[in-house]
């Protein structure tokens, strides 16, 4: 029955995906006497947590919280962050007993709002489904312990692991089902990343489209600010552009550069050369708790380099593209033997008619 | 019913894969009141057909064959090859039906062998499970037709479609059980043909090992003969080197092609270049009906360039390879757009571990 009920919260949980930025996805299930008296879920970065929207959906039932069982998919939180710690409403409205798949990883949480609930008088129960939860909130429980960014990978390669044709072109390697899960990728996470390359070759729009979700925010690797004026990815203040310093730009890169300030794009910029690690604890600070990382192999080898990698998607297309002078995704790497190979785990397949996606693991 | 004996002489015909050359493999069931009376399969390339060995089988444990239905996956021959017609021995031994998945493709068949049993007052029925009896005789089905071995690649790549590391290096990319694949299909095929630089690099044994079967030919493209004396592939005469004018070779050289002709082996050769259309028609000639091209990346290309594959089996290794001085399979190709491009078929998966195969039809 318990599991039952913690699956519910799973749908409900979903729902926040990509809205939550570095919050997890959490959803929240009030059951009495067997039967939901309410139900909620986070939906938005600085709004109300799943368990209080639990709560208040059931009080509008006019249902009575008093002796429930509240069931959710990670534990309640106890710290002030955007919002009062939800174990204090949870304890004062009388619910009786506690079901979680998972403590929550957050140092500042990490069973203490347990224990203090317990403390109340409530009974606790935790670990059911326990990895099936951890999994859709990879992206939370990575940066949560290790405070940067989840970063996955996003490659759309040939039979032959070509990304690209000898020119440079890439349209389209791979299908319209497989380009609209990337879309539904992209909703995912809390930003997109690619190295100015893409921008200038494909003028990329990097946006959600196909699928309903907000635009994340488009993290440009350029450091010879280099971006055409009219790229299609400058097109709000969405977009977080990576340059060396400033100061050393042309007059007319100053003259872009103004324009974009003005227009509130926020630059990240470096003296030498960037260091995504360092990069990568700044997005953290902005509040990025996820990358897509889209290409290209310079960008992708870079960051392979860096092991800054936790996940990677490979699409593989039924087409041959050949020829040595066309790229595949980690061209960059210097690996020279067998020996030097970087090993990932696989995880999953996914079939978009004759398009395969393989999900690895760094 | 029909179907269930058709899928029993698909199980039978299968026990002669490997070992019929450019014969078909086939099955054959003799069935009497629902009874199975006697059975056989064609074992071996100038062995008796199948039908004949089910008949004998059927004599054997004392059963006439007199008004019995006789179930094949192909068309009985109506012409003398390495033995006399079936269609002859079946009239005469009294059967009274002929049940076939399909009918024989060859020029010299391809429904008389059906129609003389007909007029022989035996009823006939074909088309049963058609597609499937085609398919495990695919190399059958296009070098009839066609005057040439049927062709597939077997491609090992990394994620990032690398066939071995910069170093040139490929031992090991994929894992046991799909290296233990391979066996298999060797096995399946009745020739390997590699580049010589996979003799030279990997001193290949291309051999079925893991197994049971017989090893297949090993042609090997050498253009300037710079096998190695001591090379594994050298060890009996089931090997074709194809070079050129053995006139222009060295002498030293040319002591070792008079000590492998001694042993056996036979050359083919050409005056300027390698045509590989002129040899496939040369192998088929010494009755090899299929082929396992193995690699490496520039023989893989020419074979690409030159329009003669049919099959590609793709095996992926989740490991990561990078550098561009590391080959992929189809480097040697010119095409340089995307328009370029070269479109295959998906046609199936399958799962080694984490290793998967993604095999296609050119």
């Amino acid at each position: 029955m318990d599991e039952k009920f913690i699956k519910k919260t799973f749908i409900l949980a979903k729902k926040g995906e990509g809205k939550t930025n570095t919050n997890p996805i959490v959803g929240a299930i009030l059951v009495k006497n067997n039967k939901i008296i309410g139900q909620g879920y986070h939906q938005k970065f600085g709004g109300n947590h799943a368990e209080v929207n639990a709560i208040l959906d059931a009080e509008k039932n006019g249902n009575s919280v008093k002796n429930s069982t509240l069931y959710l998919n990670l534990e309640p939180c106890c710290n002030f962050g955007k919002t009062p710690p939800c174990t204090d409403k949870i304890i004062s409205s009388g619910i009786k007993k506690v079901v979680c798949a998972d403590i929550d990883p957050n140092p500042k949480v990490n069973g203490k709002g347990l224990k203090i609930m317990e403390k109340a008088g409530i009974e606790v129960k935790y670990g059911l489904l326990k990895n099936e939860a951890n999994r859709f909130n990879e992206h939370y429980y990575w940066h949560i312990k290790n405070r940067r960014p989840f970063v996955a990978l996003k490659i759309a390669q040939s039979l032959d692991g070509k990304i690209a044709s000898a020119s440079g072109d890439s349209k389209w390697i791979t299908n319209e089902k497989s380009r609209k899960y990337v879309h539904k990728l992209r909703n995912k996470y809390d930003a997109i990343l690619v190295g100015i390359n893409t921008i200038i070759i494909d003028n990329s729009h990097l946006g959600v489209r196909f699928v309903k979700g907000a635009d994340p925010i488009r993290v440009i690797l350029d450091p010879h600010f280099r971006i055409p004026e009219n790229a299609a990815v400058l097109r709000d203040n969405k977009v977080i552009p990576v340059t060396l310093n400033p100061k050393n730009f042309s007059t007319k890169q100053k003259e872009l550069y103004q324009k974009l300030l003005k227009q509130g794009i926020k630059f990240i910029t470096f003296d030498e050369k960037i260091d995504l690690e360092i990069l990568m604890s700044k997005l953290y600070e902005l509040n990025i708790g996820s990358i897509l990382v889209e290409g290209g192999a310079y960008t992708f080898s870079s960051f392979l380099k860096a092991k800054l990698i936790n996940k990677i998607y490979t699409f593989i297309a039924p087409i041959i593209i050949g020829n040595k002078n066309s790229k595949s995704a980690f061209d960059y790497l210097n690996n020279v033997k067998m020996t030097e190979t970087v090993k990932v785990k696989k995880n999953a397949y996914k079939k978009f008619d004759e398009n395969i996606l393989i999900i690895s693991y760094v």
